[in-house]
């Protein structure tokens, strides 16, 4: 029988669920308290932002343009579509993806409202509260977003950041347990752009294999190479272990907001059969991503032709190479050589350089320049530069950096307790 | 510490979470179950589907196709955006969205991946485990599938549907109680196409105060209408009931695969205070709805004339006359006079017609037109039909029914059972 509602005397505040409470964005809550104003003099260089868009010199392929006019006068992809996306869009990804030792069909795909939303589907499907997920730290904190607010734990593995940037194969195993329900590999990786050579993924698959879990591979840079080592999908390397592979076109193809992305599921022996099932019913929730983009995604994947993905390779190239130069010129810093996805990790020596979100709100407040504090990847004592930019705004900005630095370290500057007094 | 895994001989099979396997659309089910072939010689008529693009004779304006031409030559919408949805858009809902009684500012905007994903924003920020929300019955089916994962039970409220279709007051209020976190409102009403007048919406408006819970308002069919009741927001007839409005383009601008909804938090007092906060939150799991669709809502909202409109109002003006003439003539079959959304409600008497679900798969096996069962919308004994095909098509599906039950309850057709075996 239903408790009886007391008489209240008036609205009270509600708290939010506690579901909400538990969702937590740890870049966004970084961003909040680092609400300095830049430097008026000196136009801003938003490193902090990776999203490749910003400064409009990485514009969508030709083909990705012409294929959203397609699909709008088609009027073939204004209605309701498959939750778990159209056959056509997912056909088109079956045939993308499918690589020697990791062939897939389109029941194998289903899409998603960017590889946010397939990391999300993979993890509610496959891990119940109680569980643990095994996440790279440093990482992206989206991980451990999705997961508490289920009471999925996250439990992380560390990169060696002082060396190679690869995991830390003995830390990776030693979180493992009796609840662990997947291993996330990001490769290439967010933030660090180190990627995964292939005796590399193959150790961390014995591993997988020797425990028998499940890996969770987010590829949403894959293929965003410029270095030695080449990106390999993990799938392709096991017929054994079980592999749900999280991507999508936000990075390759340079559209993040466009909200398209994709989960794909290399069961093997079964073992993946229910929590596809699973995954296909949380799709349902919100009935699939955009259909315009839908329609136009076989064009996107079929017609992007190499020189453009040569294209954005190079400028990556580019702004590592200028970007790698210039910290390791500046006393105190080092940074990490990536050789793929966006970003160049550096290391601070706090000692010399203060605080790592210090540094960032003074290279704001003096330079106009915005790095991510290594903090929102649990890696504090680094920042995060994004190597998106045009390579002559790159150059200004790590000019800038190493001026206000090397002024820093001379004492010409006062701390920044100083300014906010 | 942790548990020590146990070795493990060869992989199993997993179980999906049961976060997953609470996640039941029952429409999904009941379309499965009902996969009988339709009937070679005619054409198929999915009256099923409530889809307005199906047939093609209801396109999108001409204003919402010029939109996304736009953006995507703009290469202003390729980027992220803020997870809540771009202010440009969040200002173009405000300004779409405010009537006297109940203005709103871009703050109080929430976007989603359509509304159904702005529901499930608002009942995983307000409602825990445990808690409860009151529902419509018959109504949407996704109220309850997007609950029950989250332990949030839903309890359904009666519409009168052997009168005028309009809430049971009495069953509503005695549903309420110390757990119950919101009532949902679904005006006009999905599956009914009642429209609520104002008397109604302010009685159930003065239960909500009385017991101080929130509504959330399913508006997507707002201004839909037909009949003589006009649709009015919840929202403008109380300044002290909190509601949270869920919309979209899906239904009102014909693009439901566009996938762009949104939350409107009209809080009243601060109570939604901290609710709008955890929403925010929620938001940032799958960062905001596609960027191109955001980019074209304002001119979309802007410049859609008012004729559109009008055009679609008439078309389902027609349909629904087409269809209340026909059944009423039907023997055993009472359809409900809609004045608003996409459908028509049709009861059986099963007694002679047998039962809602073996009519329907007759239906389809016998004159390829197919129809929701009631069961669907937990309203056993009555069928849906949508209202947005061509008038001439509307009218051969009726003629066939007719025909088809006629020769039904004069003997001369088997039931179900018999082609079956
Ligand atoms: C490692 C990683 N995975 C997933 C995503 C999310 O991709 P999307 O924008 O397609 O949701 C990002 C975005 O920054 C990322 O860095
Ligand atoms: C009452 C009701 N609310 C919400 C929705 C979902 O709308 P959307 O497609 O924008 O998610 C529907 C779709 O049929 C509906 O009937």
């Amino acid at each position: 029988k239903p408790l009886a509602r007391r008489p209240i005397e008036t609205w009270t505040k509600l708290r939010a669920s506690k579901h909400a409470r538990n969702t937590v964005n740890p870049i966004r809550k970084i961003a909040d308290k680092m609400s300095v104003a830049p430097n008026p003099d000196k136009f801003p260089i938003k490193l902090n932002l990776g999203d490749p868009t910003v400064m409009g010199n990485l514009p969508p392929s030709q083909a990705a343009i012409d294929a959203i006019h397609e699909a709008v006068d088609s009027h073939k992809s204004d209605g309701y579509g498959l939750a778990v996306g159209s056959l056509a869009a997912r056909q088109a990804v079956a045939e993308h993806a499918s690589v020697p030792g990791a062939e897939i069909n389109p029941d194998d795909v289903i899409l998603g409202s960017g590889c946010s939303h397939a990391i999300q589907m993979s993890l509610e499907a496959i891990a119940d509260p109680g569980d643990n997920v095994i996440v790279p730290f440093p990482g992206f904190p989206l991980y451990t977003t999705l997961c508490t607010p289920h009471g999925i734990e996250t439990r992380g593995y560390n990169l060696r950041m002082h060396d190679d940037g690869l995991i830390d194969l003995v830390d990776l195993e030693r979180n493992i347990d009796g609840r662990t329900k997947a291993i996330i590999i990001n490769n290439p990786s967010n933030p660090t752009g180190i990627v995964f050579p292939k005796e590399h993924l193959e150790a961390i698959l014995r591993i997988a294999d020797k425990h028998r879990v499940v890996i969770i591979a987010d590829e949403i840079y894959g293929n965003l190479t410029y270095g030695e080592t080449d990106f390999i999908p993990i799938a392709s390397l096991s017929p054994k272990v079980p592999v749900i592979t999280c991507d999508g076109i936000g990075k390759r193809f340079l559209v993040p907001g466009w909200r398209l992305g994709w989960a794909i599921i290399h069961d093997r022996m079964g073992v993946l059969t229910d929590v596809r099932e699973g995954m296909i019913a949380l799709s349902q929730k919100i009935v699939g991503p955009c259909s315009l983009v839908q329609g136009a995604l076989p064009k996107i994947l079929r017609e992007t032709p190499k020189s453009y993905f040569d294209h954005v390779r190079s400028v990556l190239k580019e702004n590592a190479d200028i970007c790698y130069e210039a910290f390791s010129q500046i006393p105190y810093m080092h940074p990490l050589r990536p050789q793929g996805a966006m970003y160049l990790m550096v290391r601070i020596e706090e000692k010399y350089l203060g605080e790592e979100t210090d540094l960032v709100q003074e290279l704001i407040k003096n330079e106009s320049v915005y790095c991510l504090p290594g903090s929102a990847f649990n890696i504090p004592g680094w920042i995060r530069l994004v190597l998106t930019y045009p390579p002559e705004i790159t150059r200004e900005a790590c000019e800038r950096i190493s001026r206000y630095c090397t002024s820093k370290l001379q004492g010409d500057i006062p701390s920044i307790n100083a300014y906010d007094s």
